[in-house]
C-alpha cells in the first residue's frame, strides 16, 4: 500500500468509528520503513502510546479489519498481542516502550537470539520518567535496542519541558537549518547521505551546534538523525545502519502530526482523539457540555474568588477541560508533560506551601502516581484535590484506559476522602466541598456529557425492601432498577467515607442492600458496604467497545440488574 | 554542637535504637551548613529519602529528644512535619524531594514570599524518573529552587545507570584530579575559591572536562561544584552564593559514607540501615535468617534448574536477598537502580520475551509501579512473579515504609494471583508454584526473621463456631485466638483467588468468619472474604515503634483479638 492509500484509510475508518487521528497520520511512513526493515513477526516492535500505530496495524496483516476499528469485537484502537502476533507489547500508556524493548532484548541475549528489538516513541513520552530510567538503565539493560524517536513537536498539546526544548532547538534552530546546508552538502559524499542532519561521523564538526545530542550520548546510545520522517527511503538508510551497528542507537526521525489531512495538521490538539466526525464536515470532538468541561467552568469560578486555587494537569490541558483556566489564570495553571509522579509530589508541595492545587487527570493515569498519593500527599494529609476524569467504563479505548480501578486504590488510603458526582450541579458543590476540605479528596467522573440536575425519586431512604446503592451517574440505572424492584435508589455521593449511618439503619430495617458502581467490583463501594449483591465491572480487563454494548455484555444494563435482583442470583 | 558531638550522638542512638547510620552519618556536615545559612522555621528545606537528615533534627531543636529515635511515640526516623516544622515534608521514598520544593516554591512565588526552598538529594535519588521529570520542569514550575545534590557515589548498594557514571566521571576522573589543580589555582583568586571544581565562571576553560555539567545545564539550572561536603565553611560559601543566584541552582557537594565510624566507611552497604548493635561490638544488622533470606536461597535453588529465571531489584540486592543470586548468576541479576517504574515494564518485557523475572521489592516501593503492574504486565497476564518483601508493618521505620496497602492494590487488578507465605518452607513452595504460572504472581512476607516450618493445629476446617482466616504469619496468632475461642484457624494461603468453597461451607454450617491480615483492613483479606469480624492495621497512618507494641496499641495482640471475638464487638 502507498502512504497515500493508508492515510485515505485511517481518515476515513477514523471518521466513523472516531480514534487518534493526528499522531496516526504522522506515524505512517515509519510504520512503512519499519515493515519494510524488520520482520514484524520475528523482530519485536514496540509502539510507545500505541494510537500512532494504525498503519502498522494495516501494513502486518490487518487492513481487512481495520473497518471495525475500536468496535466490540473489533481491531483494538492500541497494539495488543492478543491481536496479533506483530504487536510486541500493549500500549496505551506513554513513556514504557524503552523498558518493555530492553526487556525483550535481554531476554533475547539470554536465549542467543538474532531478533531486533525496536522502541517508537514520541518526544512528548521520551520526556516521561519512566523513559528516563530506561534510558539512565540502558547499557546495562540489554547487548542493544534500537529506539526511534518521532518526533513531531508536540505531544498531545504542546511541547513540556526542558528536553523538548532541546529537541526544538535541534531542529527548529536558525543555527540547525544553516547547519542543515552545510550538512547536506557533506553528506551527499558519504554514505550518510540520507541524513537531513549529522550523527556520528560529522560529530567532530557540529557538535557545539548539535547539542541535543548529549542528550543521548551520555546514555551511551548513538544518535543518529534528524531524518526526515514522512521519507520512508532515509528511514529505511538509516534503519539498516542501525540494524548494523553493535550498541544501542536513537534515530531521531521529525514528522509532521496530522500528515495529509489538513485540519489536523493545522490544529493537531483538536484532531488527536476525536469522535466519528464524517469526513466531509471535518468537525472536531465534542459538542455537548461534556463532564470534563463542567468541571473547568467550575473551577474557574472558584478560582475566581480563591487565590489559593491553582490547576494542574499532565499532558491534558484539553482532555480535562483546563483550556479555559488555563487562558484565564495562566499565573495559576501549571502542565508538566507526561509527569504523572511529579505531577502529584509538586501539587503536594504547593499544598504544604498553603495553595489549594487541583490536579486534573484521567483515573488511569491516576495509577502512575499512587505512591506520590500516599507518600507525599496523604500522610500529611495535604488539601489536594483529584479531579479523577474518564472514571468508569470509557468505551473504544479499551483495557489500557478503563477508569476501573481508583476507588480500589484511593479507598485504603488514610484520610482519603472519595465521592462521585450525579450530575453537572453536583459535581461544582463536590468541587466546593474539597476545596474547602483539609485532606485530599478524589472526585470521580466519567466519560462524556454530564447529566442536567435530575430529581431523585421521592421515596424515603428505608422504604422498600431493597435499597439500591449508586455512584455518581449510576444513578439513573438505580432509579430504573428501584422502579422495577420496588427498591430504593441511594445516592453514594461519599464513598470514602460513606453513609454508615443509613446502611447501619437500612441493615436494622432488614433491607437488602444492592450496589451499583462504575468501577471494578472488586475493591469498590459494594465491598466497602458490603452489599449483599454487587453490581460493576467484573474481575477481568474490559476489552473497547461502546460503553452501552459493554453494559449489555456484563449484565449491566438496567434491565438485566433488575432481573438479576429478582432472581436474587 | 560540632560535627564530632553529633556524629557521637547519631552512632550511640542508634547502636541502641537501630537506624540508618551511613547516610546519615555522611550528611553531618551539609546539614550545618544549611542550619547556619537557613531559617529552618521559615526557609524550606526538603530531604530526600530522610534517613539521611538525623544531623539536622539534631539541630533544629530536637537533641534531647533524640534518644527516642524510632521508639513508640519518640522521634521518627524520618522527616515529618507533624514532628517539627523544620521538617518542610514527609520523606521516606526517594526522588519526590525536587518535585516538592518546586511545590514549595511555586507556593511562595504565587505568595509573594522571600524563603528560599533547598532540596537536599542523593546521587542515587536523582537517577530516578521523578526526579528526573522534577528537573525537567524546573525553568517553568517556579522562579527558583536551590537543590544540593549530595554525591557519596553509591547508592544503598552501589551507583547504577549512566547518571551515575557521569557523576563518578566527573568526581573521579583522571582528568579532574588533573582539573582539581588548575581550577584552585585559578579558583583562589576569585570569589569562587571556595569550590573545588568549577561553575559557570570558569565553563568556558574546562568545559570539555567537565561533561557532567552539561545534564543540569539543560535543564536550565546553574551547576556548581563539586564542593567537599565535609567541609562546612565551603559549603556555607557556596549557599550563600546560591542564595544569591537568579534562577535555581544545582549545588554538587562530595560526601563519604559513614564519615566518622569506621565500620561504616569501610562498609556503608552494611551499615546503611541496621538494627541496634552497641558500640563496642560494631556488627552489623541481620543474624538470624530473615524472610528475604530464605526467598534468596529458595530462589537461587529453583534458577539452578530454570534458565527462565532471571531476578530484578530496584537498589535493595541485599535487602531483599538477592546477594547470593547476583553473585552466582550475574548474567540474570539486574539491580535497576532506584526506578521502579522502569523495573516492572523492563520485567514484563523480559517476561514477554520467554523469561520468568522474579521481582523482589518492598511493599511500600511497590506502590511505585502500579500502573507499569496493570498496564504492561496485568493486561497481557505475563508471568512476573513480584517477591513482596516487608509486607504488613515494619516497625521503626514508620508511616512512609509501612507495607500495608498491597493487598489493595493488587486485589482488583484482574488475573493477579495473591498468596502470603505461613513459614519459611511454605515461602519456597509458594515460589515454585508462582514460576509455574501463566501469570503474574505476588507472594507476601513480612519484615523480619522467617518462622520455621508450623504445625497447623489438627482441627477440621469446619469444627468449631468460628473461622478464624488469616494471611501468612497471623496464622501463629490465629491459632492462639482459636484456641482461646473454640474456634479454628485457617490459612488463608492464596487471597486472590481466596478458597471460596470452603468459605462456602462454612457459611453454610453457619459458622462466624474472622479475618485477621497484617494489611490495612480496608481493602484486605477481611473484606475479600466478606468477614464478619475483621482484623488488620486500621485506617490511618501506622506511625514508628516496635510491631509488638503497635499490636499492642491497636488491639491487634492475640489477647484482644480473643478478647474482642468473645464480645462480639
Amino acid at each position: 500500500m502507498t502512504a497515500e492509500e493508508i492515510r485515505t484509510l485511517i481518515i476515513e475508518t477514523v471518521s466513523e468509528n472516531g480514534g487518534h487521528l493526528a499522531s496516526s497520520l504522522g506515524a505512517v511512513e515509519i510504520a512503512m520503513a519499519l515493515r519494510a526493515e524488520f520482520d514484524p513477526f520475528k523482530d519485536r516492535i514496540v509502539w510507545d502510546v500505541g494510537h500512532q500505530a494504525y498503519a502498522w496495524k494495516i501494513l502486518t496483516g490487518r487492513k481487512d479489519g481495520f473497518a471495525s476499528l475500536r468496535k466490540l469485537g473489533g481491531i483494538s484502537g492500541f497494539p495488543n498481542p492478543a491481536e496479533s502476533k506483530a504487536d510486541a507489547a500493549v500500549a496505551g500508556h506513554a513513556g514504557v516502550s524503552i523498558s518493555v524493548a530492553e526487556g525483550l532484548a535481554a531476554a533475547r541475549d539470554l536465549r542467543g537470539g538474532d531478533e531486533h528489538v525496536v522502541a517508537v516513541i514520541g518526544d512528548a513520552s521520551i520526556s516521561n520518567g519512566t523513559a528516563f530510567e530506561a534510558l539512565n538503565n540502558c547499557m546495562t539493560a540489554c547487548r542493544k535496542v534500537i529506539v526511534v524517536l518521532n518526533d513531531n513537536e508536540m505531544s498531545i498539546s504542546r511541547p513540556i519541558g526542558a528536553l523538548s526544548r532541546h529537541l526544538g532547538r535541534l531542529i527548529a534552530g536558525r543555527k540547525y537549518n544553516r547547519l542543515k546546508e552545510a550538512v547536506k552538502a557533506f553528506c551527499t559524499k558519504t554514505r550518510l547521505g540520507f541524513m537531513i542532519g549529522a550523527a556520528r561521523r560529522v560529530k567532530g564538526f557540529f557538535k557545539k551546534m548539535l547539542i541535543g545530542n548529549a542528550y543521548f550520548d551520555q546514555f551511551g546510545l548513538r544518535y543518529m538523525g534528524p531524518v526526515d520522517g514522512h521519507d520512508v527511503e532515509a528511514m529505511r538508510a538509516a534503519l539498516k545502519v542501525a540494524k548494523e551497528e553493535d550498541r544501542s542507537v536513537l534515530l531521531h526521525v521529525v514528522t509532521k502530526k496530522g500528515k495529509g489531512y489538513a485540519p489536523a495538521e493545522s490544529d493537531p490538539t483538536a484532531w488527536h482523539g476525536v469522535g466519528a466526525f464524517g469526513k466531509k464536515e471535518a468537525k472536531g470532538a465534542g459538542e455537548g457540555k461534556s463532564w470534563s468541561n463542567v468541571f473547568g467552568e467550575a473551577l474557574c469560578e472558584l478560582a475566581e474568588g480563591d487565590r489559593r486555587i491553582v490547576a494542574l494537569t499532565a499532558a491534558m490541558q484539553d482532555g480535562t477541560g483546563l483550556r479555559d483556566f488555563a487562558a484565564r489564570f495562566p499565573e495559576r495553571f501549571r502542565d508538566v508533560g507526561i509527569s504523572e509522579g511529579h505531577l502529584v509530589a509538586y501539587a503536594a508541595g504547593m499544598a504544604a506551601g498553603g495553595l489549594r492545587p487541583v490536579v486534573a487527570i484521567y483515573s488511569t493515569f491516576l495509577q502512575r502516581a499512587v505512591d506520590q498519593i500516599i507518600h507525599d500527599v496523604a500522610i500529611s494529609n495535604l488539601p489536594v484535590v483529584f479531579c479523577v476524569d474518564r472514571a468508569g467504563a470509557v468505551g473504544a479505548d479499551g483495557a489500557t484506559h478503563q477508569g476501573l480501578y481508583d476507588i480500589a486504590l484511593l479507598r485504603a488510603i488514610p484520610g482519603m476522602t472519595i465521592c462521585e458526582a450525579r450530575d453537572a450541579e453536583d459535581l461544582k458543590a463536590l468541587l466546593k466541598e474539597a476545596i474547602d476540605r483539609n485532606g485530599p479528596t478524589a472526585i470521580r467522573y466519567p466519560r462524556g456529557n454530564a447529566v442536567e440536575r435530575k430529581k431523585s425519586g421521592n421515596r424515603n431512604a428505608l422504604e422498600g425492601k431493597i435499597a439500591i446503592w449508586a455512584t455518581g451517574d449510576m444513578m439513573d440505572k438505580a432509579e430504573e432498577v428501584a422502579a422495577k424492584t420496588d427498591g430504593v435508589a441511594v445516592h453514594a455521593r461519599y464513598i470514602k467515607p460513606f453513609d454508615s449511618e443509613l446502611l447501619a439503619r437500612q441493615r436494622a430495617a432488614g433491607m437488602k442492600i444492592v450496589s451499583i458502581e462504575n468501577a471494578s467490583v472488586i475493591g469498590g463501594l459494594g465491598e466497602a458496604i458490603g452489599a449483599d449483591m454487587r453490581f460493576g465491572w467484573p474481575d477481568g480487563f474490559l476489552e473497547h467497545g461502546s460503553v452501552a454494548g459493554l453494559e449489555k455484555k456484563y449484565a449491566l444494563d438496567a434491565e438485566s440488574i433488575a432481573e438479576a435482583i429478582r432472581h436474587g442470583a
